[in-house]
């Protein structure tokens, strides 16, 4: 049996495509071209041929269609496909009646038929990827008409269960990897941008970095999200360091410090089902016990929402960087002080991190001349460390009560006068 | 990253036996030999590594269970983690006056807390199969009680999320698999025993013979059901013809008609996720594809439930077997006309392959001397046809109208007047 | 056991780089930067791991020597492990007087020392490949040093046992090859060179793209050579219609025709250990196993030689391309007629393909529009068709008494009187 | 390209039987069912398809032959392709006028052409597997004809040279390992007999078991040779200690010792070609690389000549055992003192492992009760130690000057005064 044969693909190949037609008469005739219908029709089939087929027939027309078709589509899924009030109200009188059934017909009446179409849809060729592919184009929907959450409401829960971390495949991408891999890598990279292949090979090939993916079976050759790791000697605060081209590598084994300095998620509509925080705690637990070496785990993360916030603040009057010491100070304030409305840490990056149970361990200044890290981060870098020892109690406390793992110094810094003000306002006369 | 790395067994391996006291304290110290207690901490933890090490430290308690004690937990699954109706009630009710987030609501309060249980102990090292390994005991359980049935729905609707036909993957099983694998083809052969390693060779290493499974990635070295085939010229009626040990073997592009002579399912734990159907078309259109000269597909299967009915109908009045013309209307009498309370087929054999759309093509007499063969089936076995082309409207026709599809002779012969009885009751003297 | 453990790695990863002292004490530590008192002990040792160490710290000597003193190792090579004449004449002698273990004396006489001392080196980590590398350096030493060619001699003798047709690997390679052996294709590609690894995209990726290289099992990240195929609707006369990037491909299944249009040799070290005929063979029947709808099989070649023959015969006298007529007939000129000293056709591409029983099929011009297909090829190309079922014995009568297999439309053109010269001598008066 | 492709079973699968009668006429078939010809034939042919094609007839005309036949085939192997002792003349007179090819021309005369035809009958499909058989076939023939010797030394020359160490891989043998591969380990286990899978199983599933084979890459299913190994806590002196089916197993690194208790040459047809020696350092150096608290490496093996020596010595008047203290010391004196005509140890198990630089390091008595092990060794069992420091130097001490590795206790009993005789023979009365 061939390795990747899909059912489907070997059926389709073998009876053709009149296979739907003669499977379905004239009843399928008249929906052949109606996504509605033939959604409607799967969910009545039995067939495990024709189900595969239909659920193939219905992902390859929606991939075709033009932005208001597909609208249309989504609004369908909404309204047709919805929970039925009436029997969930029946099922819960049944409840409150003791019938021994009745919670079993509440649960199948509060599950929205659209669920069963997602799970028949799945078993088309390659439908668990084409089912990320459709949320991705739902969440852009999204944006422009909420209404359509239920339908994301309904395809996340199902996500989430498949994507389930009993499901995740750890892999290592070095230049061994395929090159179909390789290209996505590419693609994907989010955070300091691969632009060559050449540089590509400066972050896989040598032996002091690492490159670590989460795969899922029914996508083997999709990254889910990756991260890359630095092994050096110390805690490095510059990215430029890191990724310049021309270096002697380290000996893997003379590393104490794992550095993981960009972390990239590859499937947007995989957003909410979220593997960032194990891919870090998998990749340090491996690392550890490949090189029983290396003492300390700790990222090299830009800090993304500090220019703004500190213009915002008024701290940045003509554009200006201020002065190292003053820089230093506006960034430990603003990484452990600025909140957004849920209490939480403005910036996204250290909410990520503080969130995961990391500890806030070094501000870095000048540690990213690039334009990206210029203008938004104002040059400036963090170390967050995640310490096995306690970055589950830290990840429980900040879940708990919000509070955050903070190196003293930082800390003392954040916690000092406030840095003094330009104080642009005082001059209205 | 080791191929089979998996996270926990590696956290567990670092951190040692020490590292649940250390995440948890004191309140995981009282709560740690109770996996209830355990189960609910599991559900609010939102540590990766601690919620994996919790969900292993459950199910090594569950698995060291007295019976007693497994009842206890199935008990609390069944009770403290139910439905809140009274949620569902206020759910409903936000649905009526349109809360836009009523149906969502309603959805989380109609699902029972032990679904989001599972999901969490499916994270734990081999979680996966250790929940199918549950499943099995808590089938036994319901046996003796049935008020367990609801932890068996929500268990059931997991499985089937999980182990959906996309996620699938088909594999041949030959004289060069893994024996950690053959072993269990072995151990699993529900239909013809396999007594030793040279009789497995016997069906798996000549080249016209063949057989296929399914496995499922996080279940990688346990096979969930396999179907064994046999190549031959012409539609064979006789099983020990197929099971000699001394035969040449045919060339496998010779061949024009495929025999599944056996199908086993392996997983107590999964039934009624169901797989059958899917695998022999499966295997039926990969065949087709690599061996054109392939004409027929049909089964060589038992009649287990006949003898049995014919006793109940009086048709073996002392136990002895009848004349073979009155054998063979007797047979066709009870595959097409006995039926269950749901008006479906009463051999469970011919309810599986007529429900899957195949003919009932031909019965043979003599068919398996076994002493197995001979007690139930009174030497019968039947040819169930798998004719791609017709296999699923038929599938279609019995589910929705209970038709079954017949040979012509042998609808002809069950439609005749029934064999004559032998009028046991006539001589009471 | 580690998959591409190699046994003295391990050893020296154990032992440390103490061993050799510790093993051989003085007289290893007189001679451990001296390779060719090395090899001699190396001859002598009866060690596995000891054996194993020498040679790879011979190895790892010779990879660092100077141009200069790796001349002086070749010296002793050849002149300290050459054979003994008087052990052949003493051999020789006890031949003639039948001694029964004349015959194997003589063989063991004959054979230079230095064969054992390459065997025992390719016991070394990475050994073949070492040897073949170290054979490169020995190719160019010869150019300025005939007298070194017994050593060439050898070690070829060896490579040729070593690489016999039976152990050669053959392997697709596609865009989910490694990128670590994709880099090696783009360095080694040596005809039509590719710039990017867009471009590599454009040649493997494509499903009507194919390339296929042989390895061979002690050099597993290292291709041996390769050849690249375009799948078409008929024979393809110009190599930018081939390359052109953007192209719509063709189904596979749709292709009557298969081009190969370069092949490359990697290892110059392997210079006179020829695979060529022998990989274009195999490919052509794996490609017709598996796409039975291709019926021609044929390349798409230089003819590297035409510009400088025509130049030097006069035909260019401005170096101006002629008229296509003229130059037509000017390359079916060539093509057959130009012989070298031995007789063969002059041309190094036409050498190659009639020699391995191809026919000359077709003369394209203006085929190659690139700079070097302008400057050696006058933008010429021609196709060699390999037909299965004639090549063998074109093969045969080639080598036999030199015959050309050449198609009829172009073996009269170039019978036909030579193209008209422009007489740049006549008119001196 | 299939992985398992070979060319010729492609080529032959494609042109069908016909293609020799189509390339080469009526020449092949008066040769057809003549291997000599044939081979004849095959030392002449240039083509690389018709090539492999008469490379596979001949090797399938060989396997089929009688024994007769088989006998003329080798005596024509003798006799026809042997070295031209004239052209060897002609070559070395060459030499000695300094003719700077003369040489090589001497070595290519001193080859016997059987040498090229081996290599070219190694390119027919298997064709490495074929020759090791067809040897197989040869060593039993010379045992009745010593005149086949000078074949043999060509075949043998040729088989070290292709399963040079530097192409042997190694391979874990386990519970994972394909039933195909097995069953040949249950087949050629030499030492303890492996009666049934179940058997078998316990000396591979266990964390404690250990077993590692080479393979060559020809012949990938053919293990070459395989060595079983006990993980232990100390040195054991008693088989059936190892091989009891009912234990509980160690933790593999909670083990101080490994224990090779079997080691098994698997080809007949590669006798002389010895990986055995390579084989015990290898996997000793991969175990200690694996788990770090292996402290000894030490064999368990039989003392196969002991009784039949005693015996001949006259210590055993009455086939009775002798008492331990006697029995001892005569197994130290027969160990260290019985020499062969080459002056190496009599006992060939003692041989192979003292020969490899192991120390004799211990004799147990009551070691092994089985019937072989009573019979052969008196029940008594030996370690040889394997002392990665010191193993080389002491195969070299063996090899240069005989010197046994025995550890002081065993030699001071061997040295003592000779167990007293019986003395038998002066009772005559």
């Amino acid at each position: 049996m061939p390795k990747d044969a899909s059912f489907s693909k070997l059926v389709m190949g073998l009876i053709g495509p009149g296979l739907l037609p003669r499977l379905w008469g004239q009843k399928l005739n008249a929906a052949q071209n109606d996504p509605i219908k033939l959604s409607h029709m799967l969910l009545t089939t039995r067939g495990e041929v024709s189900g595969t087929a239909i659920a193939d027939h219905i992902l390859t027309l929606l991939e075709g269609l033009s932005n208001a078709k597909l609208l249309a589509f989504f609004a369908a899924l909404r309204d047709d496909f919805e929970v039925d009030q009436e029997a969930v109200q029946a099922a819960l009188d049944r409840v409150k009646i003791n019938d021994p059934k009745g919670l079993q017909a509440l649960q199948m009446a509060a599950e929205p038929p659209r669920q069963e179409l997602f799970r028949r849809l799945n078993a088309a060729p390659g439908g668990t990827g084409r089912l990320v592919a459709l949320r991705c184009k739902l969440l852009k929907a999204l944006r422009d008409d909420p209404s359509l959450s239920p339908i994301d409401f309904d395809l996340r829960h199902l996500l989430r269960s498949w994507f389930n971390r009993g499901f995740l495949m750890p892999a290592r991408i070095d230049w061994n990897t395929p090159a179909a891999i390789l290209e996505k890598i590419i693609a994907y990279e989010a955070v300091h941008a691969i632009d060559t292949w050449d540089e590509l090979r400066t972050r896989l090939a040598p032996q002091d970095r690492r490159c670590f993916a989460f795969f899922h079976p029914a996508m083997p050759n999709e990254p889910l999200i990756f991260v890359e790791v630095a092994l050096t000697q110390g805690v490095t605060g510059n990215i430029q360091e890191i990724l310049k081209p021309a270096r002697s590598a380290l000996a893997a084994e003379a590393a104490d410090t794992a550095i993981f300095y960009s972390i990239s998620n590859c499937q947007a509509g995989l957003a909410g089902v979220s593997f960032g925080a194990f891919l870090i705690k998998q990749v340090a637990a491996d690392l550890k016990a490949e090189l029983p070496g290396l003492k300390t785990f700790c990222t090299l993360s830009p800090v993304p929402g500090l220019a703004r916030w500190a213009k915002s603040q008024g701290y940045l009057p003509e554009g200006k960087r201020p002065a190292p010491e003053t820089l230093s100070s506006l960034a430990a304030d603003y990484l452990v002080n600025a909140k957004d409305s849920a209490g939480r840490p403005l910036d996204p990056v250290a909410r990520f991190h503080l969130g995961n149970g990391a500890e806030l361990h070094r501000i870095n200044l000048d540690a990213d001349s690039s334009a990206k890290g210029e203008t938004q981060s104002l040059g400036v870098m963090v170390n967050y460390l995640y310490d096995l020892d306690t970055v589950e109690a830290r990840h429980e406390a900040f879940a708990a009560s919000g509070t955050l793992a903070v190196a003293r110094a930082i800390r003392s810094q954040s916690a000092r006068a406030k840095p003094h003000k330009p104080e642009p306002r005082t001059q209205p006369e």
